[in-house]
C-alpha cells in the first residue's frame, strides 16, 4: 500500500504542478485515451445529476478544450495553485484525494477558488500511473466562469 | 519511520473524509474507548488552560455528541473540506499535524472556517492505529457557533 | 525515490512546524552554512528578475534576520499557519513544493496571507537533508509589510 500511495501523491503533485505552471498542453497525458474528465459539484452528485459543469471522455477532447482555452483566455491572466491533501485509497484502482486551489489576480487579490475532491480511477499498465477517470467535485455549486481552466 | 507516516498519512485522510463525507457515526471508531478529544485554541494551550471549547474523554461521549449534532443540525447544510497538511512524529506515539477547514456555504460562498494542528497520541495496539488523543488546537480562538461540528 | 519523498516531507512539516510554533531561531538550520533564501513572486521569476523581496546568501543572514525580527515585532501578534502540499522531486537534488500559510489575526479573523511553491537544491551529505537552496516563490506580487517574516 504504501508504495501505491507514494505513487499516487507523486501523480497528484505533477498533475498539480502542470496546471499551476500553466503546462496545460501537457495535462491530458495524465489521462489514458479512451477516459472521463468531470468537473461537478457535490450536489449534482448527491442528487444523481450525470451531468457535469466540464465534461470530456477522450483524451482527444482533454486537448481540444486546452486549444478552445488558449485561444479564449489570452486577457486572462489569474494563477492558481492547487493544495492537494493526502490521498486515501477506496479500492484497488480508486482514490479520493481533496483538493483546494487558491487564485491570485493579476492586482495580487487572492480568493478560494475551488474546493473539493478527486475521484479516480488509475491505470497502471503503462508502467506508470494514469487517470482512466478523474471526477473532480467541487464543494461549491456555484461556478465562476473561469473554472473552465482545469482542475 | 516511513511506515508509521504512511500509516499516519493514511489515518489522517481517513479520518478527514469520514467528516467531510458527513459520516459522523463513522467518527468515534477513530479513537481508543477511554480517549480524549477536545478542541481548544492556541491562546488557551499557551496560557495552560485546560478547559477547551469541546471536551469527550471517552469513545461513548463522542458518539453521544454526534446524536445531539444530528438532532440539532437539521436545517444546517454547510459542507466542509479538510485539507490535512503533512504529519509529524514528534513521540513513538506522538504526531502533529497542521490542518485547514474550507466551509462552503449552501449558497456556494467559501470561506476560512478553521486552521491548526492535531496534537495526537496514538495507539497501534489494535493492527492499526487509532487516536487515544486528538486535541485540536486552533489558531482562532473566535469561533462560530457550529464549531459543534468535529474537527 | 519513496524514501527520498518521505524524507522531503518530513524536512518540509518540520519546516513549517519551526515558523508556526514561533522558534525562529531553529530556522537558520534548515540551511547549509553557504545556502540561499530568497523571498520572491512568480512575476519576478517569469521576468528573470534576480532581485527578491528577501534575500540571504548564508546561513548566518538567516540568523541576523531572525535577530532583528524579534527586535521589531514586539507588538506583532499574529500566527501563521502553513499547509504544504505534496513534494514533487524536480532532480536529483532539486524539489518543488506548493504551499499556503493562513494568517490569524489576534481577534480571530483569518486570511490568506500567501500562496505560491518552493524552489528548492538540497543537500544530502550531513546524514539528514538541509537546503542549500530555497527560493519562495508566492503567487502574489502584493506583499504585506509583514512578510519580513520567514516563510
Amino acid at each position: 500500500m504504501a508504495d501505491l500511495l507514494t505513487r499516487l501523491m507523486h501523480l497528484n503533485a505533477e498533475y498539480a504542478a502542470t496546471l499551476d505552471d500553466d503546462r496545460l498542453e501537457d495535462w491530458p497525458d495524465f489521462f489514458v485515451t479512451e477516459c472521463l474528465y468531470k468537473i461537478t459539484s457535490a450536489d449534482n452528485v448527491r442528487d444523481g445529476n450525470e451531468a457535469g459543469i466540464v465534461y470530456a471522455d477522450s483524451r482527444a477532447m482533454l486537448a481540444d478544450r486546452v486549444l478552445a482555452l488558449r485561444r479564449a483566455n489570452i486577457y486572462e491572466r489569474q494563477s492558481y495553485r492547487h493544495i492537494v491533501s493526502l490521498p486515501r485509497l477506496t479500492g484497488t484502482d480508486k482514490a479520493e484525494t481533496p483538493f483546494l486551489v487558491v487564485r491570485t489576480m493579476r492586482d495580487g487579490r487572492m480568493d478560494l477558488f475551488a474546493a473539493g475532491r478527486y475521484v479516480d480511477r488509475f491505470d497502471d499498465s503503462a508502467g506508470m500511473l494514469h487517470f482512466r477517470e478523474r471526477i473532480v467535485v467541487c464543494d461549491s455549486a456555484r461556478f465562476d466562469t473561469l473554472v473552465a481552466i482545469p482542475l
